[in-house]
């Protein structure tokens, strides 16, 4: 099945066009050209370069790794893993290219409707999965009540994306492991 | 001097299309059509959009409010309107197209050399005016000295433009209040 091939090929490229050239910087012809494929085959695929990007999205929602917020232990020990992974997938890619999710949420705006939905429900869907363990955490009496779970995860989340941002400018990751160690501080009783 | 008067209308109208477009997403037609000049008339005042690019990047470094941090009042206070006078500004050009200084940190690995260094140099400036104030803090009592003044400031700016960014995904800016909120108890000693 050729076809098949075929869009596999654009869809393992892509990441990495989208992430080096952002979404507005990436054109069909840089993916088909990466992929090693014919730039007429691409609509026999995607709908739009649109299409393609939000699908993108999602793949690199689902590709990551949230077990070790689901492992033994306690809560803020798991969360503290959980972002040292992130900063650990972004150095495997490049620093100086940063998040994937970060970089489409900087497009989204002109990316269109279908991948800034994406990226709203990759950080919904992030912030709830980190909100949870945080809510364990103000169970067990880990982390402060002073704020929602929710609240408290978005704090996180976006702290790491702010740093990772500003890791991108200097190729230099020490940066987010500072903020992160501020974060995590805040977060107790 | 009619050539300045176009040179003006690049730099006016490239703020507003780099805003919107990001680097990646704006050619130098965009430009010329917002700006209402021939595009032909671009490379009579600019070598290249990097070279714009940059100079927009120090531009709107300059027309930064610093004023709030060198007022009389705890050092706090001064940086709390201080990112106050930010988020409102990012607000009076539209939250969806989040903040000028992280769209372009966002594209300064594709955007070149120049705009990189102009980032960077934006980033360290706003960096020190912020530690500047922090410092004073810690020799008043206010905030905390378990870390230096340039970190809790890089902290504070990378919370900033973390949750600036997640308000551009979602066109809402109750994020960033609630996260520097957060920041800010973070800096208490």
């Amino acid at each position: 099945m050729p076809q098949v091939s075929v869009k596999n090929k654009l869809v393992e490229h892509a990441e990495d066009v989208f992430r080096r050239q952002g979404f507005n910087g990436a054109s069909v012809q840089d993916i088909t050209k990466a992929a090693g494929v014919p730039k007429g085959s691409f609509y026999n695929h995607f709908e739009s370069k649109q299409a393609l990007a939000a699908e993108i999205v999602r793949r690199y929602a689902r590709s990551t790794d949230f077990s070790m917020l689901r492992e033994e232990g306690p809560a803020l020990e798991r969360l503290r893993r959980h972002f040292a992974a992130q900063a650990d997938r972004t150095r495997g890619t490049g620093v100086e290219f940063g998040c994937l999710l970060g970089t489409f949420a900087n497009d989204s705006t002109t990316a269109g409707d279908q991948v800034q939905e994406a990226v709203r429900e990759t950080l919904d869907a992030w912030t709830d999965a980190v909100a949870e363990i945080i809510a364990e955490g103000q169970e067990s009496g880990e982390i402060t009540k002073s704020r929602s779970a929710k609240t408290l995860a978005t704090f996180l989340i976006d702290s790491f994306e702010g740093a990772t941002l500003r890791a991108k400018t200097v190729s230099d990751q020490s940066v987010v492991a500072d903020q992160l160690d501020i974060a995590f501080e805040a977060l107790r009783p």
